[in-house]
């Protein structure tokens, strides 16, 4: 895209009640717009970027046999209720809302019960299951506080997953798998080495759940982690001498840091299914609750992450994989024939589909290089007068500032 | 994929409160689920279809100079305040909920307050326009009634772009592009023919708005044709004789019809830009305010349309454009040189990239035909007896019946 045409504009400050980096930064680069405290727009290089991840996310649970749906952010009370959490004393996040005929309903904050209720209508027999179900869909918490930018806001994009399992067994064989595939998610954005599979309390079914934490001083959480294992244990459990006899985990030799949650999964066990009457018949032809498990992402929450831990002092840095274009070509200079390799440029690289974000705009190279580092584009092609005479092309590495000379087909594989 | 992995399964009835002909059919196919009247999840089925919709969308908004955004639900009342949108006696499909904190949000049922204000941080100079900016987000509207299926829900994802431009007359321009490209949004989705251009009230600053009307007995629209023009007027303008002045269409020979609105384009002028304060300098210094347009279509409006208006007696039938596979390859026979041809075919098409649903579940040819049927998959594969002996393969086109015998090569381009 030719960056004249792009309507964002990068700015100088952030909005001065903004108090979280990540925000500030994804404001000033234009990717976010804040409507109010925890509530974000996402711009056309934000979303670009909220879609290459939700984009990694869907590849990887398509992979565990994941089938994608998409729920709705209405809830009717009537399962909340079987459930037991309807009431704000029990879900202290809801947002209600009324129907005209004066019906309360819900706004989404989980899909537990919604799903529960749907998979009534089509599993009845062992031969139904297991069954893994997924989306991408908003979320509503009425959050008291919402002051971590994009990481923690009153309305976000979640990609939650649902297993539904014959037994705790067959349940535990997924929940390993779907761990192992967290891991790549983290991996593939960029995160994978900060990031700890970390021991959290389970519930009634299981002695753990456990949460993906990603070590950053911005974290809302404290955990104990072990490098060497590549694991760590929360708060709630640090103290509980079991966690150590089952980890093999040495709590003297942990090591206590600050942590961004960026997803969990957690062992449902029968609870949901016997509150809403989800059974299947066994082989025997005997009733049976289905053994249910839950996995969460927040693609926004993660974004917020890789820009806390990776940008610099000189704005945004984002691995490729989830940079809004692979490259950012900067013409520096008015002369015609600058212009004139640089617009050739870009339209070969249009034409072999490679994706690229074009300043072609009349400002000094000082500031185009300015609003580059902030963007934070992976891959930063300069068009000046030495790429004229040669058809070598300088590419800096937004992260590492490592240059680079490029012949011009190299650019366009 | 494999029929057997899918987790809902085809059924016999509908539920008894629904009276929608396209929820009915596609609750049995398993396309959707009801939550509650007039809000509906989308199953895997049915998300495929919807993703098809919005894709098609999404390119022609695209090859418009669209840039894509993702604004948020939870509205704050200020700028609706400020154009006098907020009272629920002015807006009557209000749903509202309340922060933590008592301040009451609205969930958005349109975005022309947000994206007005949005914009006023990216606008300043007539250098910054025109600009079209577009999203498909949900939109929750609290209708009285929700009857007519998924062409008319409390909540549902809506495809609203806005344009941003200097005048009337840039306006204009942009405005008869858009026509065209909603015409070829509904070409592309297989029902281009039923759809007329047709002439609604303006507003201020257009003496008229259009629709695009599906004309089909399952509407709550009247509109008034002509066929041989492609062009119709609503209710609201039927009896204006300035419409006939301006169009140069005869009243005496319109021919009445129910119709279905499949999408609409709005002249906005400058209406909001002024209550919002958006405005940008113009070449000689002085301030304008910025003329605005807005251009909807509901992408589950849409797919409901393309139900009521496609489907027969047996069920579904789609367009392959917005079938949820392109193929159906149905086994017939439970030999096992039938299942492997068929697995094999399966493979192959896997390897190729070529869209297919298998039905490999034991089941009698009779049932799967009919479920197939029901299922509306454009083109049905099937492998029996003959396929094996041969590597022919008949294939059924499920609008027409039309049979094929085609080569295994053919299956796989």
């Amino acid at each position: 895209m030719r960056q004249s045409q792009l309507f964002t504009k990068a700015r100088r400050e952030a909005p001065a009640d903004e108090v979280a980096k990540n925000a500030q930064l994804l404001i000033r680069a234009g990717y976010i717009n804040k409507e109010m405290a925890g509530v974000y727009d996402y711009l056309p290089l934000g979303l670009r970027t909220l879609t290459k991840i939700i984009a990694i996310i869907r590849e990887e649970m398509n992979a565990l046999g994941g089938a994608e749906v998409l729920l709705t952010t209405l809830q009717d009370p009537q399962p909340w209720q079987e459930s037991g959490r309807w009431s704000d004393e029990v879900v202290d996040v809801w947002f209600k809302t009324v129907l005209k005929s004066g019906t309360e309903l819900g706004l989404a904050n989980t899909h537990e019960e919604a799903l529960t209720r749907l998979m009534t209508e089509h599993v009845s027999s062992y031969k139904d299951l297991p069954r893994y179900v997924y989306q991408f869909q908003t979320k509503f918490r009425n959050e008291i506080r919402a002051k971590s930018g994009i990481m923690r806001t009153r309305e976000f994009i979640m990609k939650d997953l649902y297993s539904f399992s014959r037994d705790a067994e067959e349940h535990q064989a997924f929940y390993d798998k779907a761990a192992t595939a967290y891991e790549r998610i983290f991996d593939r954005m960029g995160i994978g080495e900060q990031t700890y599979r970390t021991f959290a309390s389970g519930g009634s079914f299981s002695k753990y759940s456990h949460e993906f934490q990603t070590v950053c001083d911005a974290g809302e959480d404290t955990i104990y982690l072990d490098k060497e294992a590549k694991l760590a244990v929360n708060k709630e459990v640090y103290d509980d001498p079991e966690v150590y006899t089952s980890t093999g985990l040495d709590k003297a030799s942990l090591t206590e840091a600050k942590a961004i949650e960026v997803g969990n999964i957690f062992t449902l066990g029968t609870k949901y299914a016997e509150a809403l009457g989800l059974a299947y018949t066994d082989a025997e032809g005997k009733p049976q609750p289905v053994f249910m498990g839950s996995y969460g992402i927040g693609p926004g929450r993660v974004m917020g992450t890789i820009v806390e831990l990776l940008s610099d002092d000189k704005g945004l840095v984002w691995p490729e994989s989830v940079s809004p274009y692979a490259h950012h070509l900067v013409s520096v200079g008015k002369d015609e024939d600058i212009t004139k390799t640089a617009d050739e440029l870009y339209e070969d690289m249009q034409t072999h589909g490679v994706e690229v974000l074009y300043d072609d705009r009349g400002l000094s190279a000082g500031q185009k290089f300015a609003e580059s580092d902030l963007l934070g584009i992976t891959k930063r092609i300069v068009v000046g007068r030495d790429a004229v005479a040669t058809d070598i092309f300088e590419v800096v590495d937004r992260a590492s500032g490592a240059v680079a000379k490029v012949p011009r087909a190299e650019l366009l594989r």
